[in-house]
């Protein structure tokens, strides 16, 4: 039976459907996929993954690696600047001990000497992380070469360099947005090169710049898409997923008509707060592609079935009724939840089953 | 010892002040408080505030009316227009059956008929929901007399009415939400009377009108606060929070400098990724009234220390430090977590307790 409202499903179909279309077009052009499990933190969804031909698995934090290491899914890049205190240390040691294959990010000199301090050369490899133009974390690509001759001189293996090109979730931002990444990976592992350093693996990509990084002349050798597995109503705004593949979706009952308009018992604490500036509202429906969700609280959704505001009440879904709602970003969806509700097929009436969202909450 | 960053710290010291001045507030005007314990979640924190003089608290959900049923909280209003389906029956019916004291929210006729199909009249009270002006769920005030008359007719126990001043929440609308609030309750109490029914419970309230609502002549005889207990990024600039008065903040570590800015671990998977268009940033930083979260990733804050962007990276708190970030809205942010950290003060180095966050993720 499916659990009382909201909850979000997942489409099992349609997800398989995405992880193959990205496997097999990133294997179409000898690029290794290491997706990123932070959009659904679920051992059962990584699995697939690397069935569909994944060299391993890309994670945030120290927490996800741990869980995804002991259900057997080791070979893991954590893609984040860690700032090693005693606490992740000891577990990084733990992991690598065990035998899990982990390389961690660093942007910076500093970075480099606190892991060594730490104890984790040899343990660990890293790779230098550039600023491709999102402006976030990472060094710029000349001073790739300086952080990872540090690490080289200190005896850490250095694995090579990666990128994350998150200025591509604005509108017409994603074919530029790979362009900056090739070229600031360019650059960055030119300068590696310059201190005598190989960068083995040269990593990049976001899922809105996924497709565009296929077709550049790019020097990524890897690439790790997230969102992809599921889609969101970003993706769908900015041209990234059609719809018909939006795998995840959260069922939510229509629990007032009030002033003309739906309103759901799926809110920021079901579907996830985010609201770039450039989106249409807070989320969308799958099966009424003209409504958008035009307030939020935690616990509802007020929702126009088309621009412009309030319907007649006869032409709303009626009181009672479930629809699916599309969250704007997937990945903090997800993480609110403790379990995804399986359906075969989106149009199921019965889930096939639950997973239990096994890394939630692991921030640290 | 304190845990690996980033992790949500009550300064206690501070929130026990809270707890004591809404109380007393409300106690001096003769208000009875019912705080929404969707901001914490947590047993031990709703007991103290019922230990202050709360004659019971307001929860979101049936699952968040389990979890401090169990607890022995049970006196409890569920704020919120529900739509009964059998599961939701079945676990009312249960609370009720144990002696738990639950009224819910209902804004329409068929919310009403839909409670007593699913065998609830007798077991559960109603409050009628009135749109004080939010334009969420809730009634237009004139319609509240037909949807308590239904109610009653139906051998409903009718408690009285509610109203929730969500427009409150943007700059200098607070006193203005209080007033139509005010003006919308007396509105649909008059509209019960007119149907020979009196309202015993005339509720209202949110945290950035509370102060509003106790100066005007209102009908209120209860208040509903939620975030006061913690305050956060969004009532600090709302003027609803002095920053001495915030009792929550996340522990974030420094872990780049890129760009000349801070970049802490902290994301939108640990502050919550609330950011109203009026907001000045994604959260602010406790001890450095200047400085804004400028961009937002799942595990990346990026701050500027004052207006203007880039510092000296002399001027920065050093790569390692740890800074207390202020989420912009702390009830998406306690529900990210399963546990809250407590320290006796804000500047102890140990903390003095683990609470549990029971309810988090209760959102059916």
């Amino acid at each position: 039976m499916a659990p009382s409202t909201p909850f979000l499903a997942v489409d099992l179909e349609r997800m398989q459907a995405n992880i193959a279309r990205v496997a097999d077009a990133a294997t179409a052009r000898g690029i290794a996929l290491r997706p990123h499990v932070k959009t659904h933190k679920t051992i059962e969804i990584g699995r697939m993954q690397v069935a569909a031909g994944a060299h391993g698995l890309t994670v945030a934090t120290v927490g996800e690696a741990e869980v995804f290491a002991a259900a057997g899914l080791d070979d893991l890049c954590i893609a984040y600047p860690l700032w090693i205190d005693a606490d992740k240390a000891a577990r990084l040691s733990a992991l690598a001990a065990r035998g899990a294959a982990i390389s961690i990010g660093v942007d910076s000199v500093e970075g480099v000497q606190r892991l060594v301090h730490a104890g984790l050369a040899g343990r660990v490899a890293v790779r230098v992380e550039i600023d491709a133009g999102h402006h976030r974390s990472g060094c710029a690509p000349a001073a790739a070469g300086e952080v990872a001759s540090a690490a080289m001189r200190a005896g850490v293996d250095v694995e090579g360099i990666f990128a994350f090109p998150g200025h591509a979730y604005a509108p017409d931002a994603r074919a530029q947005a790979a362009i900056d990444e090739a070229e600031a990976l360019t650059a960055a592992a030119a300068s590696l090169r310059a201190e005598g350093i190989r960068p083995l693996v040269i990593s990049g990509g976001s899922t809105p710049s996924f497709a565009a990084s296929l077709e550049l002349d790019s020097p990524v050798t890897e690439l790790r898409p997230g969102v992809s597995v599921f889609g969101d109503a970003q993706q769908w705004e900015l041209g990234a997923a059609e719809p018909e593949q939006i795998a995840l979706t959260c069922h939510a009952t229509v629990v007032s008509h009030a002033g003309g308009r739906l309103v759901l018992d799926a809110g920021s604490k079901a579907l996830g707060p985010d609201r770039p500036a450039w989106a249409t509202g807070n989320g969308r429906l799958l099966d009424h592609p003209d409504a958008r969700i035009v307030q939020l609280s935690e616990h509802h959704a007020v929702v126009e079935m088309q621009a412009g505001g309030a319907s007649q009440t006869s032409a709303l879904p009626p009181l009672g009724s479930i629809v699916r709602a599309v969250p704007n970003h997937v990945c903090t969806a997800v993480n609110l939840v403790d379990e995804l509700v399986v359906y075969d097929r989106g149009d199921d009436p019965v889930p096939a089953a639950r997973w239990r969202v096994a890394a939630r909450g692991r921030n640290s």
